[in-house]
């Protein structure tokens, strides 16, 4: 039966219920988290050898580099090689980094602010004002960045294959102010959305009114798939350079969720004009990123088709937890008709959509009960959800065992907050 | 017998014997270079350990921290206890961070840039001007960094005991456009100065007109000595705090040269708020620098003993070459008196001053010949030797026998360009 059908008497009782079962929950002082998007013990172990043989008696790249000391500011060649596939682009088109493609758009983004991108007529801090589009619910961490250097940021309506491209088009087209835009094609934090082909092109093909519009393409969970079915999206930098827009897209990815978050390596992809720009601008900030980490990467993985084999471990190990969040929303929730969740085909996120005006009310009773999420409103524009409704849940962290509780935990908090809410109203 | 008291005739009779030597040397067809200051090899093996059997099984810090995962923003606390003791400061005014001490650099200036520093009335890009203090003969990656930025530049010339102070106390105290200065305060690159307690007290005494002033005390060759008499400079933190400024420093190291050269880690030193502050900035643009490799480094190094311990065995590869140097020079140039050379106590470079106008001839005369040196005028602001005198030699990376063969060539090189400058006046 549906909750909204419930009588005011029965709707008490409901509530009742579940807050019979929260204060249990209470006294029982767990202390479970679902709040960021974290691989488990078990994933990291899948990496573990890269940590100890790999490098045994060779640090030397395949042209005879010295991993071990300066140099190569774009990172060695079979680095390039592993990841030009997963990303799609040449090798003439990627840039091997450190350890965080958050800080390579940190840093792409400092850089614009203050010198410029490839074409830019002056560097953005010059600009009376920098506006960025965020499609959201999307990465907290993205607006974060804007945030940091005072960018206005403009949320975009996340729709079901990919950003509302009608307000995209129109926005860029209108607004030189607005330099760029966060985008996550596939399997999008927290959506789980995967862009259409349609999409990409119209990405490709838009014509911003500033000349300098950047559209960064953070395709970091682009081997992270859940099913048989890979999510094999239109190539954004070919299609860009088909529609005369080479250099408007800034392509990022990690293997921060492929080998160790923190420990892994980032890459770039983008023309090689935008690449060499790049470049230059990177020579003035250090010597070279950490070859010895590329290598054992290189080494580890060996191809593309090593780390595609090497995510369906990943897959075995957090597709029943997800299959587990899933379950119980589908037998706890789904039948009060109260709200709405992504079933992702790849990715490490679940978005749930409550009622209106309950999501800090669900984050804050889990919390007493002893269960982490993402703070409410995480995913949208500083931190601000419009309608208070949208919590992202990471499955991949806990245990098995515990995110069977979590979830058992966060469903009753759905069930108090939204009979609350239908009790006041 | 000095070159200035040679006949006419004479002087072509030497200069025909050294352009001789040269055509021969020429036609060997070598490939000698003492450019960067590289380790060598050997000196890369000293560390190999580190690469196989540190982590075997255990990835986990001394408080349980699992390395392989997110987390951790300012770095493992084995890693801070390692390095505390080598840059002088207490568990609360470090940061580890990435395998870069220039990227480091970089960043907290691209921050000043756009977000200011701690106290800033305003971000430094919004300052009409921004200039900087730089000691010269000084390192040109980071000179590099202010042209990059637009910062300008104001050459103060190197005494033996450190940078004129008399000039920097009357700059700084004066315009407060002047936002900081490079130090490289042991061993500096390319002269191998250490700053005395005087020159460490005033800085530390500094009244800038600046609010937000900084010191960018990059501390590189802390632990680099040549001899046993380690260059205990004071601690300028502590002076610092106690002249009532402890917010003007900002500390910087690295293990480029002690472990690997970008497969190091970087370090931060600072107050307490200063760190803070930058941590606070930090947050936004990266989850964390890469656990495993500080994790790496403490578990090799076990303690900043154990890193002084691991110096003398790159000393006892490095003095020799640096003595290869010394006497070559000794031998042949220093009779002629025409030149001027360091005679460092560690670091990685002896700094060459010629007759006035020879240093470009001379770089050229080696290019030649098969010897790469680091380009004229390279230790100045914009890469300008007002007097083109001035040489870096860097002595650590060829092998003993190629490096003795390379400043013989040199040696030639600067004989020839010396006579052809007398025969010319």
């Amino acid at each position: 039966m549906k909750l909204s059908e419930y009588s005011k008497a029965e709707l008490s009782a409901f509530l009742d219920e579940q807050q019979t079962l929260l204060s249990e929950y209470k006294s029982r002082g767990m202390k479970l988290d679902m709040s960021r998007g974290k691989p488990s013990t078990e994933q990291l172990d899948l990496s573990n050898e890269m940590l100890t043989h790999c490098l045994d008696g060779d640090h030397f790249s395949e042209s005879g580099i010295d991993c071990r000391n300066y140099g190569v500011l774009d990172g060695i060649y079979e680095a390039k090689r592993l990841f030009m596939e997963m990303i799609g682009v040449g090798r003439w088109e990627i840039i091997i980094g450190g350890n965080s493609s958050l800080q390579m758009m940190y840093d792409v983004l400092a850089k614009a602010m203050l010198l410029g991108v490839k074409d830019s007529p002056k560097p953005w801090c010059k600009c009376e004002k920098v506006k960025w589009l965020c499609p959201c619910p999307g990465y907290d961490r993205h607006f974060a960045i804007c945030e940091a250097f005072g960018i206005e940021m403009i949320p975009v309506p996340m729709l079901s294959d990919g950003p509302d491209m009608d307000m995209v088009e129109k926005l860029v087209s209108e607004d030189e102010a607005i330099k760029g835009i966060w985008c996550v094609p596939r399997y999008a934090n927290p959506t789980g959305v995967v862009y259409s082909d349609k999409v990409v092109t119209r990405f490709a093909n838009l014509k911003p009114a500033a000349s300098d519009f950047r559209i960064f393409w953070d395709d970091a969970y682009c081997v992270h798939d859940l099913t048989d079915e890979r999510a094999n999206i239109l190539n954004i930098l070919d299609e860009c350079k088909h529609a005369g827009n080479p250099d408007m897209v800034i392509i990022f990815a990690s293997t921060s969720k492929i080998s160790f978050p923190g420990g892994g390596v980032a890459i770039i992809g983008a023309s090689e004009e935008n690449i060499n720009f790049m470049k230059a601008q990177m020579a003035f900030q250090t010597i070279g990123y950490d070859k010895l980490n590329q290598l054992r990467h290189a080494k580890f993985f060996g191809s593309y088709e090593g780390i595609l084999r090497h995510m369906k471990k990943h897959r075995e190990i957090i597709k029943p937890k997800f299959d587990a969040v899933l379950e119980a929303l589908d037998r706890e929730i789904a039948p009060l008709e109260i709200a709405e969740w992504s079933k992702p085909k790849g990715g490490y996120f679940i978005s749930f959509d409550g009622p209106d005006g309950t999501a800090k009310r669900v984050v804050a009773l889990c919390k007493e009960a002893g269960v982490t999420l993402t703070g409410a409103g995480a995913a949208f524009p500083y931190g601000k959800d419009p309608r208070d409704r949208n919590i992202r849940i990471a499955p991949t962290y806990p245990s098995l065992e515990e995110l069977k509780q979590a979830i058992e935990i966060f469903c009753v908090a759905v069930k108090a907050a939204t009979a609350e809410k239908l009790l006041e109203g």
